[in-house]
Order: structure tokens, then C-alpha cells, then sequence
């Protein structure tokens, strides 16, 4: 800008300034996340020097479109303005923002105050007829002539200015001029955002996972995807929507680990799924135990049939006898000695699993090959995918997830990443769907309130979408360790509302399993990931019936299909968390209220804004326990709860709202 | 990235992410504002995938060298990193990052946790030789010879493995590798960001500003350059390092305002100095009632002597006799009827000022025009500029003070710029040094804690420069208007210790002018904007001696020469605020309170943070009171103040340290 001879006409002339833009990941390096129909609502400051009116745009289109579409911006205040479109279809969305000084909308309002005071002149019905002409070349056609008439009645010299008044302050010929705005000099955001529109089980998911292995009928037998499909029926009586396997590729024989990881492993242990390859294949491979790729495809094809898509973990690392270690050697570390560099952490060894060198003169072989991966499983009708991606390069999950969707909008990635704060946020910002959370270490009333605020109520709801376990096949929290029944309740219960998408390990889950590998430890003793077990999925106190009940609820009300709406509220009570979730037309309002003392039955006052919650404040209001099915009448802003983890140690309200209009009687539906 | 077959051949390995950098306005858009010698800490979210060891380096040059200097980045915690460099130029840096995996800290820090449990091996030895072996190759001269026989001993079969051990761990050979990282991977971040370095005195300054018109001695007669040489030791006597005048120019006639700004003018009103230009002569020439050119740079001369320096209100406006109008008439805006438009805002007229039409198709010119008023002065020995910016374009100022600073890094703006806070700090940001402030209008204590902590503690302390101001001619708040003498030394001690910079309109403010136009109006009655006034500089209730003791605290104070210290502390008493600053090296902390109830005398006890203060918990430390040189013995957290409006309505305290080495007997300095 320095040099006033640039060619640019106009540059020094877009006086209108947009900034501090939202949502804007990271200065637009990254695409804010929605579901197919869900709002993006676009806020800006937008200003000029001076005192003239200006007027802006939302500009958006599909990211193949060519032509823009548009939605105003409406000031709110303090040169605060919003507008807003719906993201109505998976793929993915740009937007901008454009604004500029309204010279007509100035002069008009202008007119209006000096008519106030009665100082308006011929000389200002001259000027407005100018703007009025100039907004009749915009326009051409039937329009053109509307203006052009109009401008002419303003510069008439036997019309009174009082009858000139009139017209100017004619709505339908404000509107008229409004549809050619003068843009030739408007501001134009320099960054073209992005979203991602994933399709609606990104936002909204029951996960179950489990281990194919474990599903024989019979204890001891080695389970196979017929096995497991056999329990699809158990699996969508809970309500689950997904069900997530861990790898189910041909194991490694060399350095597998036997029976809780030790390094001694007897003829008839499995191994750990996670170490995969072997001579019958790797990641593209089944395992033959579990049956063919026939049989895994008719899983499939069996569980769509249950509204069950099936998840698969890539887990890109490879066991010693993975065949990409003969096949493409430079895609490992190799050591001094000729051998290839296990994983480690020092003084922790990982003898049966060899990292891939992401970075080696071979990279873009590697990762080609990788997508393949992707791309295979694709084919055979698998279209949600996990990996613990914290260990492989935050580029190549980038690369990876990009390309795959380019192709392939619909798929779904999930981040297992159990890792430091900024790493699990970039991961979901450079594509993951839905990422693994704290939740599972976050047990208290402060830790449970702070973390989820800071996921639903900044910058990090546009890009972050949580997936709350209670249990994975690693983590057996020490609250579950002594919570008992009613602890596995209320974590169930916050996962379940806290998140719109959420999921457990099971049966371990259902069958309350607690024991852990030792003092401390959050490994289960005698885990699945190096055994085969046999669950008994009919044990009287499973909480199969109590799940299912709460799936039921989630896909009964809306509010609880996203997160963006979370608030917390008061309840006296340091042992008990309270907080709603609500659809923006309130028609669908829940209050959660859950003990999180698993041993004694705890109560409160909670505390409510009716005002918030779109409640009249001098009506009683009725509240549907939605697990019991009771209806409460609740009064004002502050009511009682007690809750005892003996029987339930959560209640899922809804707000039945009193109506207003008098012939509303199906007040106590 | 999506296209693999790309030529880039490190794009995807480079596996370090460098993200929220801060400073970083706007992401990158607009420098942060540093003085010559000034520090600029960069702080970085830093991290790779896995667990490698991970380095950073922030890179720094002036814009016009060509070659990178770099300071090391140090971990703080949860992947955020520091470092910093001295912006020791006036003129413009730029700073970035470079991050990078170091394989050879990676192997050095494994093998420690290895050795700790007795588990490291000639392989990893040899390991080590290769990375060594590496570096030796970065490295060249005598210390590839030193490292390359250090690879050998680690390779040597005849050597212990525990004397290989020692020799890993020597700190001479590791730091030796440390000089030559391997950095061919590395991530650069992708952004050069930007500093303007300023004089000093940008960031401390203390300004006066005056009506040269009425400082004749005679009461009746047109004041002159000459008459403001004789004031200058009366300034100079008060402390103040700036005089600031309003226009200087020669006043238009047409439409010229009389006294109080009534539309009638008589036949001897001089005229609003802000309606600039006659047929004397425009922005560049001078009022010849004031006297000559030559006299006015007589005038800047002497001054300088007394260590003053002359700032100009540069009032980019027209009377309507400006030589500009019949000039250039495509730099106004013209009504259909011929005549220029004058400024109004409906329904207020400016009728005597014609404003500049900056994005008229000639605006190159008219740009071309405004900076060469600039360049005339700086030529004069003017070197400090202020307009009222919010009625021109931003685009306009931001490309003005970036040419003018290319060639004159030393001139300073000031944006006095009364308007909508988002259109303020856009000032700032695009390059004005100062800023007014709300300051004016915030008089209480949740009013001056909020708004100072938000100038202070945000990111607007990186691009703002607060300039306060009790009064301008423009303003006399209410505050003043009904706060007697108590109020009027309340408000220049919070304008003076709250603000590095700080100013008054002298010298209605020394003798405590307070009468309004009429009830509500912040208008002085009889303004000096429209008439000459006759001032009696020695009235004995004049406050010149009051300033001149705070203008010595602040001079001989570095804690009070910057504002990004500033805290508020707790005080039992709505009506007294009370805030520190202080030096980093704690070597200068000054503690303010001040009773902001200009009637009656407030009492109340005050918490301080003895850790924060550097104070040791269990000594009684000295308060010196600067204005009346009081000294008081402090205990602990909490002490008394009472002040009484009467007298002096502040104390401003240095804290007086306890020194820990017993030799220092110089306590009660």
C-alpha cells in the first residue's frame, strides 16, 4: 500500500474494516466443523471511520461451487455484526464476509433526522436523486425505470417538498434501491474460511466396543464375526449406533506378549490385536481365526440391517512379521546391528511392535500406501475408522484425513489420542470427527464444570466434538475401580449427556467389571487385549436394561444430540452436578441432575433461570423424569433433588413447558 | 499437501507444530509497538507427535537485514515455549520460530533412562556414533575432528560400555552437538511477524497542550510564537517533556464561528484554529497573527532546550476559503447545486469546515498531498503528530504513518480519536503510537480496574499506547466540573500513575477551570476554541507546583515510565482504588492509592501481595511517600491509608525493600 501508483483502483479506498472474525480456527489455517443442516453463524466486527451507514454480507458456496450465495449481516452492538447460513449438505463449505458504505442508506437516514427537525431542502432531494440514478444504471431492466421515475419525482420542480418527503420515506423504494447496493468500493474479507459438514453421526453417536474374539458362545473358544454377529440383536437392544472393534488383522508371532503383557508368551496366547501383521497378511488382511473377508463383509451388511455401522481401528504400526517389513524396509528404523527399532519409552519396551518411520527418504510411498488402507476398508463398507494418532506425525493425519474425504465426505475419524492438551485440540483441528476427551479422569463437580465449559463454550466447539468413555480397554478408572453399581451409573449418565456422542467398552461395562491389574493401576486384570475371555452377558445386575433406557432418551430429545448448548447450574451440594442442554427453540429443554457420590445418598437445591430455560417465573412447571418416567411439579427457580447411587444416582428431567396460549391443553403430555 | 507427487521433499516430515504464537495481531496483520531497548517475549505452543526432545528457536532481524539473529526457545509448561529478544533500534523488526526434532537429545535422554535401570547396550552406543557422526558432517573445522573421535571412542570394541557411558554424559561433548542441529526437517513458522520500535518517548511522555492565541501577557491582545517562548520555562517548570498546540494555520473567514460556538460571528472573532485555511495560506503556513515561520522555528528551538518538544494537530480538514477548495476541487465533495458539502451530522452543521473527500477518483493525490504536510513540518523540527482519525479513512492512516515512519521512525502519532472502542483500538493497531483513551469518563472503581485491566493485561498492551487525559478542550467531564481542587488532584494523579503517558489542557486545568457551557454540556463556557483568553498563570490556587512534584515521582520512577505492570489491589473502600507498578527487576514497585471521593475524606485497609512485591512475609518494610516524603513502617498484607480531599486526595509509595544480605545498612535510604 505503500506506493500510491499501484494499479490497484480502489485499494485505499475500501474504507469499510472487517475483523475479528468467528468462528476463524487459527487465522482461517483451519476448517470449523458442522453437521449436514446445522447453522454456521458468522460473527465480525465491521466498521468505518465516520458516521455514514454500512451494510454487509455473508458470502458462502460449496467448495466446488462457483458462485457465491448470500446472507446479510445484522448489527448486534458495539460494531458487532452477525449473519448466518445453514451448512445443508456433507462435503465441505468456504465463507467470507463483504461490506461496504451505503451512500443512499446514509443520505436516506440523514434525510429523516433533518426532516425531524424540519430542515430538509430541495438541495437534499437533489442529492438523493442522484444516488437513486446512479442505483438505476446498476440495475437495468423494469427496476431501472422504477428509479429512474423515482429520482425524477425528486428533482421536479412542481412537487412540494413534503410530497418529496413522502417518497423518500416510501419502504417499498428503500427496498427497491437496497437491491443494488453500490459495492464498488466494498471491503472484501481476505480469507476464504472453511467447514467441514460431516454427516450427523459426527455429532451424534453411542459407540460400543468390543473385542471379536471374546463373542464364542462357548468359554474358550476363539469368537468369530459370526460370533458377532450372533450379538448384533444384545448390541441394538442397548440402542448402540456403532459398534468399534479393535484390529482385527493376522497377529505377529514374534515377541508377542502373553497374558497380561508379560513378556513370556505360552503356545495358546492370542496376542495383543494392536500388533498386527503376520505371513497371512497385514492391515488389509483378516485375522483367520475370526473367520474370511466374506464373512466380516456380511457383519456388515447384518449390522446395517440393526441401524449398526461398524468401526474399525486403524492402528498403522506393524509386528515384526508384518509383511511390509520384508516388503518396503526403509519404511522402518533400522539400528547399527541390522535389526529394526521396536517401539520404546524408555525404560518401557515394546518388543512385539515396530513403528513406522513416517519420516524416512520414502515417505510419500509409506503414506500413499496407507490411504490404500483406508481406501480398502472403504470398499468393503466400513466408513468410521479410530487411531491413537498422537504417536504418528500430526502432517500425515492432516494429508490423510483430507484426501480420504476429498473422496469420501462421509467418513468418520475418531482420535483415541490420551495426550497432552495442545496435541489432542491440533489433532481435531487438522480433521479428526470426534475425539477422545479427559473425561474419563474427570469425576468431580469443579473438573467435570471447568473442562466441559471449556469444550462447549469456546473456540474449541468449532473444531473439538467429544466422545466421552467412561471405560476404554486401557483405562479402568480408580472411580469405577470402587464406585461400584452406582458409580458405573452416574458415569454413564454423564458420558451419555454430557456428550452428544459417547461410548463404553463392553460388556466390561455392562457387567460392572472392576478389577484391576494391580494397586494403581488403571489396566484391567486379565484383559482382553492379551486374552480371549468369555463374558456372561445375562448376569442379573448388568446394566444392559439401564443403557438401554438411556439411549432411548438421547434419541428422544434433541437437546441431547449436540453440545454447543451445555450450561451448568447451581446445586448446594459439592457431591451433586447440575446442568441443561436445550434446542435453540427451547421446544426441547433437559436438566440433568447427578449424584457423583457413589457411596451415599446425597441432595440439593438446585438452581434454575426460568428466564434462560424459557420459563414463565410465576407458573409452576412440570418436570418429566425421563428414566422413571415420573413428572415432578417444580416451582420457581430453585428446587429439590436427592439421590441415592443405591437405586439411581442420576434423574434426566425434561421441561414441560406451560404454554402460554390458553387452548393448550396437552400441557401434561 | 494432497497431491504427494508434489516436489517440496520435506513438506510432510516436517513433524513439529508451531501454533498460538503470541504477540500476533490479528494473526500477523499488524506490528506489536516495542521502545528502543524494550524486550519482545515470544511465547509458542511448541510439540510433535510421540515423545522425541523437540528444540525451538526464535528467529529476530531488523527489516532491512538481511540475516536472521536467534534466541533459544525454553519449554515453560503443557507445550507452551518463551523467548525473547531486545529491540534495541528505533525502526522495524521482524521475529519468527523455527522448531525441530533433535534425534541426538532424543538418544542422550533415552539412554539416561536406560542407564538408570542398567539397561543400555553397546547397540545403542553405536547408535549414538552415527548421530555423532552426523553432526561431525554439519560441522567441519576442529570440531568435526573432535566429534568424529568421539563417534570412534563410542564405537570402539576395546572400551567399557560404562566408560562409553561417562563419556555420553559429558555435558562439553553434548553442548558441542547442540551447535549443530540437524535441521533439515525442521518447521519454520509460516508467518514473519512484525515490530515498530519507537523513541522513548512513545511510551513515556507527559504532555501539555495550549492555545498559543492566549498566551499574550496582555489581556485582549492575539497571543504569539514569541509570547509562547517566554511561557516555555513555566512549562518547562511544570515537568512536561511535550507542548502540544492546536492548529497553527491561518483561519478561515466563511462561516466562521463566533464565541461559544454560535453561528453568528462578530467582526473581531478569531475563529475555530480547526477551520484551516485562508487566502494566507493552508496546512502548511501559519496564522500570521501567531507570527512567522521563522518565529515558530525559533520557538521549537528553544524549547528544545528545555527539553520540550513541540507536537501539532495535524486536523486533515478545510475551511472553506483553503487554497485546496479552488485547487483541487475533486478532493470535496460537491452538491448538486455546486456548492462544496460542509460537515454535518444531522442534525449538527459544520458549516466553517469542509471535510477532505479521501476516495474521490483522485485520492492519490489528495494522499500525495496530506503526507507532504507531514513531511513540511518534520522539516520545521516537528516530529509528533495528532489528528482526531476517526473521521478519516483507515486505510488512509495506516498507509500515511507507514510511509512517514520509513523515512522518519522517529515521528510519533497520536490518535485522538473519542469514538466506539472496536474503531480505537483499529487506530492503534494500524499505527498511531498514542492513543486517548476512555479514560475521561471512567471515575469510579470498577469503571477504572476493568478498563485499565483490559488496556494492561490483554492483548491490546501490545499494539495500544494509552495517552490519558483529565481534560481537553473538548471535554470537561463532570467529575471535574463539581470535584473542586480534591477532584481535579485525584484525576492527575490517576492520569499520571495509571498512564506512562499522560496530558492536560493547561492551563484552564493547573487553574482549575470548571465551568460548563450549561448544565449537562461538557463544553467549557467561553471556550478558548472560539476566543482568546487571558489566563493568570500565578492565581495561588494554581496546581503548577502539585504537577511539578508528580512529574518529578514520575521522572526519577521507571516502575511509572510503562504501563504493562499495572495491578489493582484490594481496598475495604468503594470510594479509594489502589494499584502497583513495578520495574521486573523489582528494584523500583510503587504503590498508589487514591480516594476517589473528591468531598470527604475515605479510610480504608489495603491488601498487598507481599510475595508479589518481592517484600519478605515476616519483615515490616518502609512505604516512602513521594509527594510529601513521609515515610511509613508497613506490616504484612494488609494496611491503613486515610485520605482526606482537603488536602491531598493520593499517596503514591515507594516500597522501600528489606534487603536480605546484612551488609546492606542502606534500608532507610
Amino acid at each position: 500500500m505503500q506506493d500510491l501508483s499501484s494499479n490497484n483502483s480502489h485499494e485505499g479506498r475500501s474504507r469499510v474494516v472487517i475483523e475479528g472474525v468467528t468462528p476463524e480456527i487459527d487465522g482461517g489455517q483451519f476448517p470449523v466443523k458442522r453437521t449436514a443442516g446445522e447453522q454456521v453463524a458468522v460473527e465480525a466486527d465491521i466498521f468505518v471511520d465516520g458516521h455514514e451507514v454500512i451494510c454487509g454480507a455473508l458470502l458462502f458456496r460449496r467448495v466446488d461451487d462457483s458462485t457465491w450465495l448470500e446472507a446479510p449481516m445484522q448489527p448486534l452492538v458495539n460494531d458487532r455484526w452477525r449473519g448466518a447460513f445453514i451448512a445443508d449438505r456433507v462435503g465441505r463449505y468456504v465463507y467470507t464476509l463483504v461490506a461496504w458504505v451505503d451512500r443512499f442508506k446514509s443520505w436516506r437516514r440523514d434525510l429523516r433526522k433533518k426532516a425531524d427537525v424540519g430542515e430538509h431542502t430541495d438541495l437534499d432531494m437533489l442529492t438523493g436523486a442522484q444516488l437513486i440514478e446512479a442505483a438505476a444504471e446498476r440495475a437495468g431492466g423494469a427496476d431501472a425505470k422504477k428509479l429512474a421515475d423515482w429520482a425524477q419525482s425528486l428533482k421536479a420542480k412542481k412537487v412540494s417538498l413534503s410530497a418529496k418527503l413522502d417518497h423518500v420515506l416510501d419502504d417499498e423504494l428503500g427496498s427497491l434501491v437496497d437491491k443494488y447496493p453500490d459495492r464498488t468500493l466494498a471491503t472484501v474479507y481476505g480469507k476464504e474460511l472453511g467447514v467441514v459438514v460431516d454427516r450427523e453421526k459426527a455429532r451424534f453417536s453411542s459407540w460400543y466396543e468390543m473385542f471379536p474374539r471374546s463373542c464364542a458362545d462357548e468359554p474358550g473358544k476363539h469368537g468369530t464375526f459370526k460370533d458377532c454377529e450372533r450379538l448384533l440383536p444384545y448390541v441394538a437392544s442397548m440402542g448402540f449406533d456403532t459398534l468399534y472393534f479393535p484390529p482385527i488383522h493376522p497377529i505377529g508371532r514374534t515377541h508377542r506378549k502373553g497374558k497380561n503383557n508379560v513378556v513370556i508368551c505360552g503356545p495358546t496366547d492370542p496376542g495383543s490385536p494392536w500388533a498386527i501383521g503376520a505371513a497371512e497378511g497385514g492391515h488389509k488382511a483378516v485375522h483367520p481365526e475370526l473367520g474370511t473377508l466374506d464373512d466380516f463383509k456380511s457383519l456388515v451388511k447384518k449390522a446395517q440391517t440393526l441401524d449398526i455401522e461398524i468401526a474399525l481401528d486403524l492402528a498403522y504400526q506393524c509386528s515384526p512379521d508384518h509383511p511390509y517389513v520384508k516388503e518396503h524396509p526403509h519404511w522402518f528404523r533400522w539400528r547399527p546391528d541390522g535389526t529394526v527399532q521396536y517401539a520404546e519409552n524408555p525404560p518401557k519396551k515394546y518388543q512385539d511392535i515396530y513403528p513406522l518411520e513416517f519420516t524416512s527418504d520414502e515417505w510419500r510411498e509409506l503414506w500413499a500406501e496407507l490411504k490404500s488402507v483406508v481406501d480398502f476398508w472403504i470398499e468393503q463398507g466400513i466408513h468410521i475408522f479410530r487411531d491413537n494418532p498422537h504417536t504418528k506425525p500430526l502432517p500425515f493425519w492432516q494429508w490423510l484425513i483430507g484426501a480420504v474425504k476429498q473422496e469420501h465426505p462421509e467418513v468418520i475419524f475418531l482420535a483415541e489420542a490420551f495426550t497432552r492438551p495442545r496435541v489432542m485440540y491440533r489433532l481435531a483441528k487438522l480433521g479428526f470427527s470426534q475425539s477422545y476427551t479427559y473425561f474419563t479422569w474427570r469425576n468431580t463437580k469443579p473438573e467435570l464444570t471447568q473442562y466441559f465449559t471449556e469444550l462447549t463454550q469456546t473456540e474449541v466447539r468449532d473444531y473439538f466434538r467429544a466422545n466421552l468413555w467412561p471405560n476404554t480397554p486401557d483405562i479402568l478408572n480408580e472411580y469405577l475401580q470402587f464406585g461400584g453399581r452406582g458409580g458405573f451409573m452416574a458415569r454413564l449418565v454423564l458420558a451419555a449427556t454430557l456428550g452428544a456422542s459417547y461410548g463404553i467398552y463392553g460388556p466390561a461395562f455392562e457387567l460392572l467389571e472392576a478389577r484391576p491389574r494391580g494397586p494403581g493401576s488403571e489396566e484391567y486384570l486379565d484383559s482382553e487385549k492379551y486374552e480371549i475371555k468369555h463374558w456372561d452377558r445375562d448376569r442379573p445386575e448388568s446394566l444392559k436394561e439401564f443403557i438401554a433406557i438411556i439411549n432411548r432418551v438421547r434419541r428422544e430429545n434433541r437437546a441431547l444430540q449436540s453440545d454447543g448448548s451445555l450450561r451448568f447450574h447451581a446445586i448446594d451440594n459439592e457431591q451433586m452436578v447440575c446442568y441443561t442442554k436445550q434446542t435453540e427453540d427451547l421446544s426441547n429443554v433437559i436438566v440433568v441432575v447427578v449424584n457423583l457420590d457413589p457411596h451415599h445418598s446425597q441432595s440439593g437445591w438446585v438452581s434454575l433461570s426460568t428466564a434462560e430455560l424459557g420459563l414463565d417465573p410465576q407458573q409452576p412447571y412440570q418436570m418429566h423424569e425421563l428414566l422413571t418416567g415420573a413428572r415432578y411439579l417444580w416451582h420457581g427457580e430453585t428446587n429439590y433433588v436427592q439421590l441415592d447411587p443405591a437405586s439411581v444416582p442420576a434423574q434426566i428431567f425434561r421441561v414441560r413447558h406451560r404454554l402460554h396460549r390458553e387452548q393448550d391443553f396437552d400441557y401434561f403430555l
